[in-house]
C-alpha cells in the first residue's frame, strides 16, 4: 500500500494523493512551507494525515533555526506553527499536532536547543507511529459491529491514505476482513474532489477488499433496495456533544441512513475529537475555490462565471449518529463526556 | 435559448447536449436511426423532449417508406417504432408518443399512404407546439406555490432543454420571475452526466434567472442552513400511485427535503403520467455505462477496472411528494386518481 507521508533523510516525503489514481508520484518537502502547500493543495489530506504532516513541518522548520536559546528558538519557531495552522481550518488534528510539539518542548527546554531539534523528529515520527496503532485499535473495536455478508457505505476517503496508514474508518473493514469476514464496501465517489472515487476505490482495490463505486446521489436509492447494512464514515473535528464535521455530503448520507434504519457510525481518533468545542456550531467550515466544482481533472463541466457553492465540510448533528468509535471504544454521542473523563482522570 | 429539436426542411435538427455548455453544435438527422441513436446518446435528453424525438423519428421513417397500402404501410412502420421505442426505457414518454402517432394514423387510414405521411410530419410538430403550450400551463399553475424571495432547489434538468421549451420543472420559475418575484435558483450538478452543471445552470444563466450551482452532496447542508424554501424536480414516469421516477439522486433530494419539512413539487406533464401502472415499482430502471461514474469530459477519474453502479434513474415513493404539478392542475398523489378521471370522462 502507499505510504501518504514519510520522514525520509531529513526532509518529508509526501504522496500526491490530487493526482492518484491515474499518477503515483511523490513530493519531497524541504522546508515547512512546501509541507504547508501540500497541505493546502491536496497532495495530503484526510484530518489524522495533515496532523503528522503539521507535525513534520514543525520538525522540519525547526532544524533550519539558529537560535542562542530557548526563547529564541519558540519565537522563531511561532511563524512555522502559524503557517501550518492557517492552511485548512476544520479538521483540528493540525491545531492537535502543533500543540503537542509546543507542549513537548515547553516540558523539554533545559535540553537545549539542538537537542530539542532532534526530539522534534522523534516525537514527529512518533505521532505516524502511533497513528496506525490507533487506527488498527479502532479497527478492533469497529471490527465488532460488522457481520459476516454485511455491505458497508463509507464517503470520502477516511482510509490508509487519509491517516500514516490503515485508515480510520477502514479501520474497522480492514479488521472484519483479516477476522474472515465476508464484506463488501460501496464507496461514495466525493464530489467535489473525487476522494471516494480516486483514492478509497483505488486503496480497498489494493488490498483485495471488494468495492463498488457509486456517485454520491446514488446512496439512496440503493439503501432504499436493501443493500446497505451500516455506515462507516471518518472525521476531521467531532465536537463534545458528539456533532461531527466531515467532507461534504456526510449529513446528507447520515440522514438517508436515519430515513433506511440504517446505523451510522464515525471512526474517530482522540486525535480529531476537540473537547474544547460545546457543539458542532463552533466548528469552522472550510470553503474551497469553485474550480473544484465548474472542472474535474482539469476539463470545464459548467458555464463559465457560474455562481458556485463549495463548502469542504458539513456538520452532522449528533442525533443522526449511532456510535463513535474510538481508540478508547466506541461511544453514543451522548456518552462522549464519558472518554473526556477518562482522558482527564486516567485512574478513574 | 436554445432549441433541443425542431423539424428543418424535412429532416430532424437537434442540439448536441452531450456538449454543451463548452460547444453548441447541431445535428441533422436524415433517417430514424440517426434519432434514435441521439436518443441513445443523449445528444436529446429529457422525457417529453425525447417524446418528441420519438415522433419526429416515426415522421421521418415513414418518409422512405414505400407501400401499396395502409396495412403495408402499417407494417413497415414496426421496425421504425420498435427501435425508437427500445433506445431508453424509464421516460414513457416515448411509448406515450409512438401510441399517438399509430392511433392517429389507425383513425385515419382513409387518407392514403402518402397523405398519412403528410399527417405524420404535422402530428409530430404539432406535439412540439403543444409540449410547449403544457409547459406554460404548468408554468401558471407552479408559479402559485413560488413566493417573492423564494429559493428553488431542482436537480438534474427539466428546463426547456428536456422539452420542445420552457420547461416543466422550470416552467414555474419562468412564470414566477415573469410576474415579477424575486427568486433563486440551486442547481444541484446531477452526476454522473452533469445535466444540472451543464444545462440547468446555462439555461438560467441565458434567460437571466438567478442561479448557484452545488454538487449532489451539498443539498443537505445547504437545507440545514435554512436556505431552501422548495423544490421542484421533473420526471420521467409517474405511476397511478403517484410513485414518480425521475433522474438518480430525487429519491434522496425527496428524504432530504422531508427532513427540513421542505415542500418536493414533480413537475409532470400528462404525457409523462403512467395510469397504466399501479407503483413505481413496475417502472423499468435504466442502468447506463459504467464509463458515465469513471469518466467525466474523457477523462478517467477512478481506478481501472473499478465496480460501478450507474442506474440513471431512482423511483421516489409518492409519500415523500407534496404535491404534482400538471397541465391540467395541482393533485396531491393521492388524488392523481382523481385527474385520471377528469381525462377519461372530459365531461364530469
Amino acid at each position: 500500500m502507499f505510504k501518504p507521508i514519510e520522514w525520509v533523510n531529513g526532509k518529508v516525503r509526501m504522496l500526491d494523493q490530487s493526482r492518484l489514481p491515474v499518477k503515483v508520484s511523490y513530493i519531497t518537502c524541504n522546508d515547512y512551507q512546501k509541507v504547508a502547500e501540500g497541505i493546502k493543495k491536496l497532495w495530503i489530506r484526510g484530518a489524522p494525515a495533515i496532523g503528522i504532516a503539521a507535525a513534520m513541518g514543525v520538525a522540519l522548520g525547526a532544524q533550519k533555526i539558529k537560535a542562542k536559546n530557548f526563547d529564541e528558538f519558540m519565537r522563531r519557531l511561532e511563524p512555522v506553527f502559524s503557517a501550518i495552522l492557517s492552511t485548512r481550518p476544520t479538521a483540528v488534528n493540525i491545531a492537535w499536532a502543533i500543540k503537542r510539539m509546543r507542549n513537548l518542548l515547553l516540558s523539554k527546554k533545559t535540553l537545549g536547543v539542538e537537542k530539542l531539534k532532534t526530539v522534534l523528529i522523534e516525537e514527529a515520527k512518533k505521532i505516524l507511529k502511533e497513528d496506525i496503532e490507533v487506527n488498527k485499535t479502532i479497527g478492533r473495536y469497529g471490527e465488532k459491529l460488522i457481520k459476516s455478508g454485511d455491505t458497508i457505505i463509507t464517503h470520502c476517503n477516511a482510509g490508509a491514505l487519509a491517516t500514516g496508514g490503515y485508515g480510520t474508518a477502514t479501520g474497522p473493514m480492514r479488521t472484519a476482513v483479516a477476522e474472515g469476514k465476508n464484506i463488501q464496501v460501496i464507496a461514495d465517489e466525493t464530489r467535489p474532489v473525487l476522494q471516494g472515487a480516486r483514492l478509497t476505490a483505488c486503496e480497498l482495490m489494493n488490498d483485495k477488499i471488494p468495492v463498488t463505486l457509486i456517485t454520491d446521489n446514488m446512496a439512496g436509492a440503493i439503501m432504499k433496495n436493501g443493500e446497505i447494512n451500516l455506515a462507516i464514515v471518518g472525521t476531521d473535528r467531532v465536537a463534545r456533544n458528539g456533532d461531527v464535521a466531515n467532507k461534504i455530503g456526510t449529513y446528507s448520507l447520515a440522514i438517508l441512513c436515519k430515513e433506511h434504519k440504517i446505523p451510522f457510525y464515525v471512526a474517530a481518533p482522540l486525535s480529531s475529537i476537540d473537547f474544547s468545542i460545546p457543539s458542532g456550531e463552533f466548528i469552522p467550515i472550510e470553503e474551497r475555490d469553485s474550480k473544484e466544482v465548474t472542472h474535474i481533472a482539469g476539463k470545464r463541466i459548467a458555464p463559465l462565471n457560474v455562481k458556485v457553492r463549495n463548502p469542504a465540510f458539513d456538520v452532522t448533528p449528533a442525533k443522526y449518529i449511532t456510535a463513535i468509535i474510538t481508540e478508547k471504544g466506541v461511544f453514543k454521542p451522548k456518552d462522549l463526556y464519558k472518554l473526556q473523563r477518562q482522558i482527564q482522570n486516567p485512574k478513574h
